[in-house]
């Protein structure tokens, strides 16, 4: 930000919050059929303008037309989820507790709780998932869902496509009758940074690297009025193989190790970071010829480019680090980085030896292959070198029992039995956040879960009836499900 | 601490912390039935011992005897209450999604997710609640009701009450099954700090001065691991008066506002810190009267007492400010500070000149009175003023439309229409816990929704039945409320 440009970029940065929050009064108390509506149409427009966005994405992510096609629809499917939970109005967690005289503690006044929204939500697009993880994707469906205008700060890396998705999904929102500026978009970096800082904005969601969100998570926190920031940083997703499991079945876990790694040239937050294999394990042969096979992919942008080979290149010039694959790695003449996937190897101590340049993660076609002497000590293993995931996959023999499981739960947002941990379902009980540094609270930003960041409790107490907002009325006009506490019920305690 | 003295503190405090670590396992896993019943034979052992209990806590804090017989009934009441939400088993928020070959975005593994503990639990006790928000007060409670191991920094201020509830409360918990270091105490400031950057503490709860909260939680964000830190660090609750209100009950509202600024010395988070009136209301003999009937009370501790001294002092040497009763203030043998109530008279502008000085919170019997010009500028004197609270009271008149609430609710937890904030009701719907400096999180320590800050979501993906937590089983054996997406759902969307 120069001396100069601040002025106009304080006067746009204030005009854009001060919109926001003009919106918020409207969509909190816009009724859930029609902000259910609203969400529905968003997605409509972006199912009938799929070809257009597709071809953008395409040309500024060098994503495959068909992962961008599933990923469009997942948007919308997420956009109708959110539409669901919304009409249903059990994310509210209603609570009213009868007024009641004879309370243990002394009379009870007439109390009505609701969670509510926030407020203006900011929202920072990832460069990876153009359509999902983006303008109109489950952090914004999940702050929209919850009443909560949203500002989306652009991912530089499909620009186009951000200001286009905006476009048509702000005026799908208005269309359905929800007030204007509730989706706005901002496309510098200056801007995104002193939104977070913004006092009309009460939440910040984030996903991209570990760097970028400590630094924003930080100025969230240094505000004179720190707000909540969910950050999605990245994982390593390790996946342990026991030797049962391996010995039943080396070739469909190896191959299978490798299309997970590989899938859209390793740019998810899922993919598997570390193959933990036991000692003595002969995977070399099933993984190159595996990894020979896919063909080459161009990662999402120049810089994730540099990084991607900046990074593959301590890993690889680690002493003892052992190559099992070595990918290609080429710049075309725009300065987009084309890759195919490599892989290494490198024991237990090597790993704890060489710290933060081989176990932090690597963006891109590039995994390590560990192998462990003994099962026994794979839950301090992953408490010692991997202690927050995203996922941690265990895969098992037929029958063997998985003591691990309990210890592995502590370290990770999702337990898989067997599978991969890319490809992640869209669905209620679906949990996408672990313990740090996979993200910075114990939210979700995938499934319907995930409109709970948006959302902080009020309690109403001996309110008139026309001064509740509608889910605390007696006549519940939103028809949202309540828990009721009863006058009488601590007779005895 | 000292050099030499830091070696052996780390040892008391890694031994706590692995105690506390070794019961998670056994604590999270045991069966609902089970973790109530030690709720509620913690709750009997407080009650078999209230004349002991009583008679220490009035010698420490200085307290009245009938105000912690009804405190410590309170914390009993806390427990029980949680107990039942133990049982009930809906806090879980378990959402099982059945494997779905047909869903709208690929086949959908089958997925079930129940909140779990976080792990250990660091709880740093309250000066002015000696039973209620201390050793076995709400946050405990919440936080073993969740299976989390705790343990709890006694306050200094009622050092041998901790102790002898923790003894109590210890032994009640192993004694109905539950595994030893459930909760454990530590005493000196030094052991919580460092306890607050303990890899196995997962989360830590604070009630007390902004100052330290703020402190505490810079620690907790700045660990290699950060965690959560809820904590709740005071509120000036603001009460608005209407024109039409006071015109109809002014000796009521007056006497009533005196009433809540006195009680316990006004040594509670929700005592009324300014009461706005119109402009040209005569309120000086009334509240001057029923002052002068509001006999001496002891402040809890010499530290408080200084404290109050400096800040009652500071506010009183502001230029303008209007004494309309003041109060009195010793000392007596033992350094104990004594106090009557002390009311001052500001108008806005003087408020907005002086600053923090006025508008921080005085801990103890001190309120200001706020004349406003204009009923319409209310809404947008609090945003300024008072932006954070955990409660906001407004008295209107009779049939008078309260379009301010809607606005009022974005800064503060608790509306309240009518009454007075002090007295928080212990029940589902109770919201304690507001916009920061009332709270740094959008949690609740009060009421059962206070459960929520000490559970994180986990899910489990093609998990067999023997490895999936009680919860997540078909078979349900803990009798846990669950959501179910069926299969098939999707088709259509």
């Amino acid at each position: 930000m120069t001396a100069t440009a601040a002025p106009e970029l304080d006067r746009t940065v204030d005009d854009v919050a001060r919109r926001a929050q003009e919106a918020f009064d409207g969509l909190s108390l816009a009724a859930p059929g029609l902000r259910a509506d609203a969400l529905r149409r968003a997605a409509a427009a972006l199912g009938d303008h799929a070809d257009e966005l597709v071809a953008i994405a395409q040309a500024e992510t060098g994503l495959a037309e068909v992962r961008l096609r599933g990923e469009l629809k997942r948007t919308q499917v997420q956009l109708r989820l959110f539409a669901r939970v919304v009409t249903d109005g059990a994310y509210l967690d209603v609570r009213l507790d009868e007024a009641d005289p004879e309370f243990a503690l002394g009379p009870r006044p007439d109390l009505r709780r609701t969670l509510w929204p926030v407020g203006p939500v900011l929202n920072f697009a990832a460069s990876n998932f153009p359509f999902a993880f983006s303008v109109a994707g489950g952090d914004t469906a999940a702050a929209l869902a919850a009443g909560c205008p949203v500002i989306v700060k652009a991912h530089p890396g499909h620009l186009r496509l951000s200001e286009r998705v905006a476009e048509l999904v702000a005026a799908a929102l208005v269309e359905a009758g929800l007030p204007a500026a509730t989706l706005q978009l901002v496309t510098s970096q200056d801007a995104g940074v002193a939104l977070v800082e913004h006092p009309a904005v009460r939440a910040a969601a984030f996903t991209g690297s570990q760097r970028v969100g400590q630094l924003l998570a930080a100025r969230a926190a240094a505000r004179p009025d720190p707000i909540p920031f969910f950050g999605e940083l990245g994982s390593v997703n390790p996946v342990l193989v026991s030797e049962r499991a391996l010995s039943e079945r080396a070739d469909e876990l190896l191959s299978g190790y490798v299309g997970s790694v590989s899938g859209s040239a390793g740019q998810l937050c899922t993919k598997p970071g570390f193959l933990l294999v036991p000692q003595g394990t002969a995977y070399d042969d099933v993984v190159a010829a595996a990894a020979a096979q896919v063909p080459e992919h161009r990662l999402l942008n120049p810089s994730i480019a540099d990084g991607y080979e900046r990074r593959v290149a301590e890993a690889l010039g680690v002493d003892g680090v052992r190559v099992v694959h070595r990918g290609g790695f080429r710049r075309d003449a725009d300065g987009q980085g084309w890759a195919t996937p490599t892989f290494v190897a490198v024991g237990l101590d090597l790993l704890r030896t060489a710290g933060s340049v081989l176990l932090d993660e690597v963006f891109g076609p590039f995994s390590v292959i560990v192998e462990y002497p003994s099962e026994a000590d794979l839950g301090a293993v992953v408490a010692e070198l991997f202690p927050g995931n995203l996922t941690l996959t265990l895969h098992l023999g037929a029958g063997e029992p998985g003591l691990l499981v309990a210890r592995l739960a502590r370290h990770a947002g999702r337990i898989l039995l067997g599978g991969w941990p890319t490809g992640v379902a869209v669905t209620p009980a679906m949990q996408h956040g672990g313990p740090w540094p996979a993200t910075t609270s114990d939210g979700t930003s995938v499934g319907t879960a995930a409109i709970g960041r948006f959302l902080r409790g009020v309690a109403f107490q001996d309110a008139p009836q026309e001064l509740l907002p509608p889910p605390l009325r007696d006549d519940n006009p939103w028809g949202v499900p309540r828990t009721i506490a009863r006058r009488g019920e601590s007779l005895g305690w």
